[in-house]
């Protein structure tokens, strides 16, 4: 099998992180020959870096139409994802975006549509779904061991930032640079692994966001969303950047059991039978059904950024399935959306929500913003275990 | 010291136990005089126990009037609570009232001031109170060792419930035989120990309460609350009697930590310095307060009926504090008043509620009632470790 030739465009922290991954030749399968970026101080490193194996661009357009290559790392800011996979799958190149899959789901949802059209292997960075703490929960729940789910409780508050982190740079936690704070960028894997774990999107959302609420940013770093489902089951969703030293747990209640995530463990309450035919026959008053408490051994591996790489090039290769295809990176940023609609129209929303009016919400945020950081600092941050 | 005559009016399934309890001469300072109720069966049993040591009353007027009693323990069904306190106090009498103070907080607001101008003992069995745990955690944060509260997240699912409970009585999780449902009843211990281990009571609250969602009752049985407090924390509260094995865990984050308490124990994570303080001060992009793991040794202890019935006691013979001041019952009742009203009219409430108000919604509740139980089974349950 060919080895497939692979570019990076964008390499702010995390973009960095992965040219180091591929010019190690931790992917198998896979080699790095170009990179493109308008920030000469990066380039210039990547230029010592590799030693002249790579090929560097400035200018995207030249990137996309001269660097030979077969597949892209989409690592730049949040809204240029959507419009630049739309030129790589127009030059016939596999794509792999980093989250979120865009600002908005208008032009997500575009993107997904070009992709299908294309017929290129589309994959989205989401690496808590190489998770083996996440895969075994997604078995359990998917194979019916859970019962029907009533509710879902996800606290994911270990996500703390400093102002400093938003001093870092010009653009963070702005409407115009981000289009969003703690959701879009700290708690969207969670959201996606919520999503995916469960098998099931809101069908309602009412969510309560607060802008500012511990760091002198225009966007929200504190948010808490009551859902429900189709089904009728319900859940809650919490996070923040402003605890330490903040809270990781995600507690999922079916008609079997329960089941809790939580310092990397996972924990199964299993019912000996279902609560709602106990609820039929059992005539003794106080009684409840039996349970036993099951600890799952599984290893919890939280940074697996090469897992999906590989899984990405494997599938590039060998045609297997992609644990994260980037048609999926709408769901989470759905959630998201849905979660500041509703805050900003202080009513519950029902999903899926109207790409256009969303978008145009979001453009008056922009638009009607008067915000001014005081402090940039223009810091390149070491991301290592952030995401 | 004199010895406290005691009465017990209500004899149920909890004041049954209170009977026993006194009886067999557990509590200190106190005997147990005469017992009132219109349950033949019960007071049958009671004349047996007691083997003709206590007068027996069918009549709560004679009771009140001529039992000869210093203090009664109130145990009837909710919603005569603060009449029946109020006699008491009428009648030159101590009180201690089974929780809820009553189903309302308009009467039970009258129930306070008629309290207040008898000057007698009056308490409520919020044992609760009386449990080392819990008693810890209230002087952690009241000591200001958590620092300012940001959020209180409570999960009080432990409070499974079947069909045949609730069809044990013709009454039960009714709107007009109890007023309410896990609110009222399986909850609303906890909802006082939230107000009263953070010493704070909501300003707002938006709640979400599902009517008959799990069983065959014209009361909620499962509730999702958001609340928000004077000084910006917020907080979320989640109860159901539908889920197996249900979980208990209460955390509060502040500007100094986070503590848990969650399986009967209490974790207490402290930071080093005030995150606030570290935000204000950090340069380093992804840092955050240092902190450190304390697992604090406390005994938990759930049925504390005695504690509370002696520290009553003790509080009309020697003058010492209560743990559980009657006039403090209307606290849990309001938070859980303005849930219900909350979800009744779909939209946040404010705190206080408008006594009158609730009042006249909850009446039309009840006169609008076409609620039948279709199997009621007049059983005596066994509340042994149930509240």
């Amino acid at each position: 099998m060919s080895i497939i030739k692979i570019g990076v465009i964008g390499v702010g922290n995390i973009g960095s992180s992965h040219v180091e991954l591929l010019h190690k030749g931790q992917i198998e399968g896979a080699t790095l020959t170009a990179v493109c970026s308008r920030n000469e101080r990066r380039m210039e490193w990547i230029k010592n870096y590799t030693q002249g194996d790579v090929k560097i661009f400035r200018d995207e357009e030249t990137f996309f139409n001269e660097s030979g290559i077969d597949a892209v790392l989409i690592a730049t800011p949040h809204y240029s994802h959507p419009e630049l996979a739309k030129k790589a799958f127009a030059n016939g190149m596999h794509v792999l975006i980093e989250k979120p899959a865009g600002v908005y789901t208008k032009n997500v949802l575009e993107m997904n549509e070009a992709a299908k059209a294309s017929g290129k292997v589309f994959g989205i960075m989401y690496n808590q779904r190489a998770n083996p703490l996440y895969r075994k929960l997604r078995d359990l729940i998917l194979s019916g061991e859970l019962g029907e789910i009533k509710r879902t409780n996800l606290i994911v508050t270990d996500t703390y930032r400093s102002q400093s982190y938003y001093d870092s740079s010009k653009w963070r936690a702005t409407w115009k640079g981000e289009g969003g704070g703690v959701l879009l960028n700290q708690a969207l894997h969670q959201l996606d692994i919520w999503q995916w774990t469960t098998g099931d999107m809101p069908k309602r959302i009412h969510a309560v966001s607060s802008v500012g609420k511990y760091h002198d940013i225009e966007v929200e770093d504190d948010v808490t969303a009551y859902v429900e489902y189709d089904n009728g089951a319900t859940g809650i969703f919490i996070t923040s950047t402003g605890e330490v030293p903040g809270t990781n747990r995600f507690e999922i209640i079916g008609d079997r059991g329960k089941i809790v995530v939580e310092n990397e463990e996972l924990t199964f309450y299993q019912l000996t039978q279902s609560e709602r035919e106990f609820n039929k026959t059992y005539r003794g008053g106080f009684g409840k059904p039996e349970w036993k408490k099951i600890d799952i051994p599984v290893k919890c591996e939280n940074a697996n950024h090469a897992s999906i790489i590989q899984n990405w090039i494997d599938s590039i290769r060998k045609g297997s399935p992609l644990l994260a295809p980037g048609e999926d990176g709408v769901k989470a940023l759905e959630i998201a959306n849905a979660m500041y609609l509703s805050s900003w129209l202080k009513e519950a929303v029902a999903l899926p929500i109207d790409p256009d009016y969303y978008f145009e919400k979001l453009q008056e945020k922009i638009n009607t913003s008067t915000f001014e950081k005081k402090n940039v600092t223009n810091t390149t941050l070491d991301v290592k275990g952030t995401h």
